[in-house]
Formats: C-alpha cells, sequence, structure tokens
C-alpha cells in the first residue's frame, strides 16, 4: 500500500492517448492519460466511465453537444454513449473505469491499447 | 450527464466526516467529504476505498505506521486493513468506492452515516 503522486505519475509519461495504470480497487482501475489531438469517436457497451481533469483542459464531444472540462472537474459518461475527448493542448486525465475497459470501446484502430501497463 | 466541478462542490459542504455522494459509476460511488479532526478506526471487510486528497492534507493513520497525505496523492486501502483518517486542519477529499460502503465499516458510533445524499 502506497500513495500515488499525481504530478510525480504524470511527469512519467511521455505520450498521448496512451493510458497507464496507477491503481486498482474493486475491480476498478485508475487510470492515468494524457490527451492532446482529437481522439476516435466510440462507446463502451457494458461499462460507465469516469474522467478526472487533474491538469489542464479538454472538450469531451458528444453526439448533441460538447462539454468543456478543466482541471478540478469530472465527467460521467454512461455506458453506451458515444464520445470523442479532443484537446488543443496537452491535458492531464484521471480516467476510473473497470479493469476490462478498452480505451478504443467498440472500435479498434491505431489508437487502441490492448494491454495496459502499470506506471 | 453534467460536469461536477470539485471546488463548487466542496464549497457546498459545511460539516465534516459527512460524504456526499457526487457520482455513480459501475456501481461504484464518487463521494466528496471534508475530514477535521480525528476519524475512528475501522475497516470494510469487502470493499477496497480510495482517497484522493483534492486540497489540503492528512494523515492516513495504520496500525504499523502512517502515511502523510496532501493535494493531488492518493491512497487505496484494501479491504480489511484497519485505517483511521487524522486531520489536523480541514482537508478536501474524493473518495471513491462501492455504493454499499458504510464510513465506518465495522464500527457503528456518531460519525456513522447510514444514508448518503446527493450533492
Amino acid at each position: 500500500m502506497e500513495k500515488i503522486d499525481l504530478a510525480a505519475s504524470f511527469a512519467r509519461i511521455h505520450d498521448h492517448y496512451h493510458p497507464r495504470i496507477a491503481g486498482e480497487l474493486n475491480g476498478q482501475m485508475v487510470k492515468l492519460v494524457k490527451f492532446k489531438g482529437e481522439f476516435v469517436w466510440h462507446s463502451h457497451a457494458a461499462e460507465d466511465e469516469m474522467f478526472l481533469v487533474v491538469a489542464g483542459e479538454f472538450r469531451m464531444e458528444l453526439r448533441d453537444r460538447n462539454i468543456d472540462l478543466s482541471a478540478g472537474q469530472f465527467l460521467i459518461v454512461p455506458r453506451g454513449v458515444e464520445h470523442r475527448p479532443v484537446a488543443e493542448r496537452e491535458v492531464q486525465v484521471m480516467l476510473f473505469e473497470p479493469a476490462t475497459t478498452l480505451n478504443t470501446g467498440n472500435v479498434r484502430n491505431e489508437l487502441t491499447r490492448e494491454r495496459l501497463e502499470h506506471l
């Protein structure tokens, strides 16, 4: 049981849209990821997903509207809802989601990360 | 689906050791709580519990050691592990834990909150 320092952990991440595992509890994972640029439209059939902005800001695009998120704000995207993160500049995000969640959900492409490393 | 602003949410909490529900996903709850003073020693038989410090600092006492936590740091206390938060000054903490988790775990006393309100 060790504490995790978010700033120190994010300093070890040097790429984008590549989540790392920072913790696990109750079958859920805490993942840290940096976003930059446009991700892919996708949804998760059976998993809700939480996005907490640690530093910076990004826009969560939904099919019917966009939601701007900045540091200290979070959004829970329910299962089945199509979404696409877009970050003009690099942003640090903490994710909470089931251990089984694939980053690109129902889509597989070059952004898909099949196996996540622990930080 | 609405974003939650942590600073605005904490501004609406005026008591200590009384968690409020800020979100729910995959059977887990995101709770916001202010700690001040000593809590009660307790454990959760079947639930891991995550503590993320949003502002301020506190000490998590374990039976064999203490872990100091400050803003931007988190700790996952595994099920079954006795713990006691102690905060010299008010601290803002985000909890991530199953919907069923009782704040005082295996103990019931005047600090126990049987039903939590949504913020």
